[in-house]
């Protein structure tokens, strides 16, 4: 069938377009346009350049690849199956089906071989801007007198799309600002998008815009020209101090006869007459599904012997290394398993109640330096308010133009940029930790990126300070009063909202060792200190306790959580004074408290007690799950204003009258 | 004190520093920088080139100003106040005090001459944009024969800050597509942003940014020099197809003798002493504070008199017009008394239960358009969704490169962009009546500017449609299930939930008759028609209410909301077979039932009825609202799936037979 080996590569090309589309057809529901345009750049890529095992899809130094177009997700698939990945013809054909390894878009962590998880546009290249930073950091760290034991590239396709996206822009600005020379995105410019042609929304010079950024711009006039493609690969590998965007021209649902260039190949299946129609243009079967000719696959799987050699080249320069420095690579096994060092968390401070108040931003400030110290891999940074997010790692050097691998990382003002890269940086399996930082409000920005990391279980700590109305002067704008209860609502991300230094102190602990992210909230005020460190550790290790009772069974339960602890705490001061039992408990972790068993929860809400009252500067919303219908809720059921926070405390109700008051009235 | 015009522009500029860092001080929290760096700017536009009326800051065709970089807020306040809007000097002493009209950040409603709320970054200059394009479609819209009633300006200062952020950038990458002439930007480029000098962050060619999004860019070396100031603003009004970004060199916290062209110049008050230096250097009286030059105050206050004079000759031009065009000035005035036409919903669909069943989606087009039909200010569109969202207006045109005046706005994949653009459309006091529209899932990346619409009351309709897992294939990072919950969270927005083809009618008709924005909520798959669409509205209207309902006091509630509603109907009908009395509750608007009085309440839950159910394809936090702690809620805690969706719902058990076996457990 095939003579030379462009005529190979030609089929090897349309095995993945044919491959994509009976997918789509078979699922009746996907993107078919974009694995037929985009597939000759994929396989310039996937067979002359990355460095990947896919035997082994955690070998430690492959270069990444993410489809940051993750609508395309059968362009991945077909690639991971045919090139030997553990993706089966079975799991291809049941592409968007309950269970099934294909899925709509990609998922890190259910498919072998997908870096990222992908679909919402603009979080992919944002995230491999992530990885590509992780590389050069560890590169840094590890790499010692010519053994280049961390050395790999960091390739995406991206699409029109990503690049409207602020979050692709923002991480865009960055890669570019920072030089990241191992990172190169190939661009599937179709000029086509969901709703018709580009044009209608989308005019700009991208590659003055890329140039704006300090990016090494390329473009490939013929999207099917696979040498062409890969010259412009080779020319991007060799400027090692930008990172290169590649524009390659292509027609989107390329071989469709009726579909091709239009947006009616972008998000519906093509039809089983159209998918004949291509099969007959490219030589195949027409009324054969999933047929991968043989000689085709072949060439695919040759991947599989070059993979295990690239790996096997790469041990044995890991071996010199490690024989030449065997304490470092000690380290970096331990990191690799996922261990932290034994020592760890041996510098956390403890307080005591006699301590004097001090704002919960200042000792996650504290305690983040106490692990930082121990743990080099732990990188982070704010978005242009570590003077206020007090994130610094102290006596390290910021990142800065030309420099990305410092451990302080500045992302200015670029919230859900920051938030995607540190997702990159967080996939790197445990060995890079790394944080973000910036006010509580601005959540809200960085919001897409969360999300992704909590469906990914990204080890990322997302720590947000100036929380609630407890940030005072600034006003109702950067006054979140909504968003500790809508990060609560988020899947798998632990949310923190501490009381004081100590449980400041044991949510850092905690995070340290979950499984996904979480998100940390810090007050700008002072707060007093809880005594008792270790007790507060477990409190907190548990999602809720008891942090003051009354003998035998309470009255009513004061419940609250972060700031406003203390708020119930002096009511049931007052309480006690008059003689009423009362009991405090401090809810710093809903995720974690909710976890626990049901006799650890009724030790601490007894389902007995029906009259409580809760308290937290936000929105009620979502308090009556531990108050029920009878209690009483307090808390900021709009937006906040701008004043001293004393003054805007008493004048929203928020005060120890005010919850003795409620507690009262349903006694 | 003054001799020449010079001299006194100067002193009129230093009156701006001094008040600005005196407030400040008073308030001991605020930016004191920006002000004194930009005041030569704003001296220039406001002194010398904006059309507006102090006396009036409603007069329509007032030029728009935006401070967007909100943290400077006391310029703003000191021009307001100059100038002769009704601000008082003692407002300005209360800078940051409870119940001032000196908040920490503009605030549109609180404060006469503040056209949008600022201070998270971007924000402002995006909601510029959406201003700028209301009045070219205005202007298209009621404009005749050299007749220009609306022809005004948009004005914005922008910082370094604000071009960072990815919302920023999506809205002034569309102002170059749609190549908005009459909209200004002045660039405070100072080189200093919170936590030091820009550079670390920030070294990108922002001139050749701008004009790869095609703007016409200027530069003015030196930010002190007024004259370069006004001819750089003349140049740019003189490009009519292009919005212009001219970019000022300033020296942040300029006359500030030790902070000068510091980072301790931007976030801080400079400290009495270092105030006293900078009014010796503009030879103020050093210990007086508030000290305002006659001189000074006496320039500033011809605004008065000017704006009196822009708003009379362009009231002859609107009378002359009005004469000309009596039918069209009647809708003028019609609309912007807030009046919507007579038979605005005339033709609003009304469905019957033997219709067959509907996705909302298409439901909400037909009715967006039968009202769009009646309201020609009705503007609205999508981020690159149309064809699913379904929000286009039949028969009329899309905007795309230079021709941003058409009713179907085509805002490409920049979501972040559109809701600060429709806040901006729907800041014009009624008159245009905007909307936006993606997948609800994309509302994370949408969430910083409907916070801002909601606290602004903006009238503005989010339309979101593919809720929840009744999406299917696409899978879970396309699969919205904690976004109703997290939106229902944010204060002043008022989210709608739908059931079915009448329920969304009625949401879109109290959608144009609220005080502030709404987020109505479609679904992607078809579902059954709710009989009696007049019922049904009171029952939206009401925000819940007893969709069907047992003989006597029911056994059970079942309660729901959107897409579930059915599934608790079914239910019901299978506890009814089994002779056990049920109650099904729809509930569509959370806030609008929660606002209804207790009696109303009452009636739909009974609170000795503690037997409840309820069911939503979405996280079960804050549903405890309506059932307490007996209740049993049934939803979906974690990610979805990718598959057809109704093998989903079959996997998450969100069928009538968990919910049947849920009720019984109850009794």
């Amino acid at each position: 069938m095939t003579t030379t080996q462009a005529d190979l590569e030609t089929l090897a090309v349309n095995t993945i377009r044919v491959l994509s589309i009976d997918a789509v057809q078979e699922a009746n529901s996907g993107h078919p346009g974009l694995p037929m345009g985009a597939a000759p750049m994929a396989f310039a890529l996937w067979m002359r350049h990355l460095h990947h095992n896919p035997q082994n899809p955690d070998w430690a130094n492959r270069d990444r690849f993410v489809l940051s177009a993750g609508h395309g997700s059968m362009l991945l698939y077909s690639l991971l199956h045919l090139t030997g990945y553990d993706l089966s013809l079975e799991e291809v054909k049941n592409f968007r089906q309950l269970n099934s390894k294909t899925p709509g878009h990609p998922e890190y962590g259910h498919t072998p071989g997908v870096e990222t998880t992908t679909g919402p546009l603009g979080q992919g290249g944002a995230t491999a801007v992530g990885m590509a930073l992780a590389e050069t950091y560890l590169a840094k760290y590890f790499n010692r007198d010519g053994h280049d034991v961390v050395d790999h590239y960091t390739y995406a396709i991206v699409s029109d799309g990503d690049l409207m996206e602020g979050v692709f822009m923002e991480a865009s600005a960055l890669a570019g600002h920072w030089g990241l020379g191992k990172l190169i995105f190939l661009y599937d410019s179709n000029d086509i998008t969901l709703d018709g042609n580009a044009s209608m929304t989308f005019t700009e010079d991208i590659a003055k815009r890329y140039e704006a950024w300090d990016w090494h711009v390329l473009e490939v006039a013929d999207g099917n020209d696979i040498n062409a493609i890969d010259s412009a690969i080779k020319q991007a590998q060799a400027v090692t101090d930008k990172p290169s965007m590649v524009i390659v021209k292509t027609i989107i649902g390329f071989g469709s006869p009726n579909k091709a260039g239009s947006s009616k190949a972008h998000g519906s299946p093509l039809g089983a007459d159209e998918v004949k129609l291509v099969k007959e243009k490219f030589g195949f079967p027409a009324d054969e599904k999933f047929a991968i000719p043989g000689d085709a696959l072949e060439l695919f799987r040759s991947s599989v012997e070059n993979g295990a050699k690239f790996e096997a080249d790469w041990n044995a320069k890991f071996n010199a290394w490690k024989s030449a420095f065997p304490e470092l690579a000690a380290e970096w096994e331990s990191l690799m398993a996922g261990d932290l060092p034994d020592d760890w968390d041996a510098d956390i401070p403890v307080w005591s109640g006699d301590d004097k108040p001090m704002a919960t931003r200042n000792a996650s400030g504290k305690v983040l330096n106490a692990i930082a110290k121990h743990i080099p891999t732990m990188i982070g940074g704010d978005a242009d308010l570590a003077g206020s997010t007090k994130t610094l790692i102290d006596g390290e050097a910021n990142t800065g133009k030309d420099h990305p691998a410092e451990r302080n990382i500045r992302f200015g003002v670029r919230e859900h940029g920051m938030g995607a890269i540190v997702n990159g940086l967080g996939l790197t399996r445990g060995i890079v930790r790394p944080y973000s930082a910036t006010f509580l409000t601005f959540s809200d920005y960085m919001r897409g990126a969360i999300r992704i990391g909590a469906l990914m279980g990204a080890k990322v700590a997302y720590v947000f300070t100036h929380d609630s109305i407890g940030l005072g002067e600034d006003g109702p704008t950067h006054q979140p009063v909504e968003h500790v209860m809508s990060l609560r609502a988020i899947p798998k991300l632990t949310v923190f909202r501490l009381a004081d230094a100590n449980e400041s102190a044991a949510a850092w602990r905690l995070t340290m060792t979950l499984d996904g992210p979480a998100a940390l909230i810090f007050t700008r005020q002072d707060l007093p200190i809880l005594d008792n460190a270790e007790f507060i550790h477990t409190g907190v290790a548990h999602g809720g306790y008891v942090l003051a009772d009354s003998e035998g069974t309470p009255d009513v339960i004061l419940i609250s959580s972060g700031s406003e602890v203390h708020i119930a705490h002096e009511a049931y001061k007052q309480l006690r004074a008059e003689g009423i039992k009362a009991r405090v408990v401090s809810i710093p972790s809903w995720e974690l408290f909710d976890a626990q068993d049901d006799t650890y929860k009724e030790s601490v809400l007894p389902a007995s007690v029906t009259a409580r009252v809760s308290i937290e500067a936000g929105v009620t919303l979502g308090w009556q799950k531990y108050t029920g219908l009878r209690g009483i809720n307090i808390g900021v059921d709009h937006f906040g204003a701008s004043a001293p926070y004393e003054e805007i405390y008493e004048a929203f109700g928020l005060t120890p009258e005010k919850m003795v008051e409620a507690a009262k009235s349903l006694l």
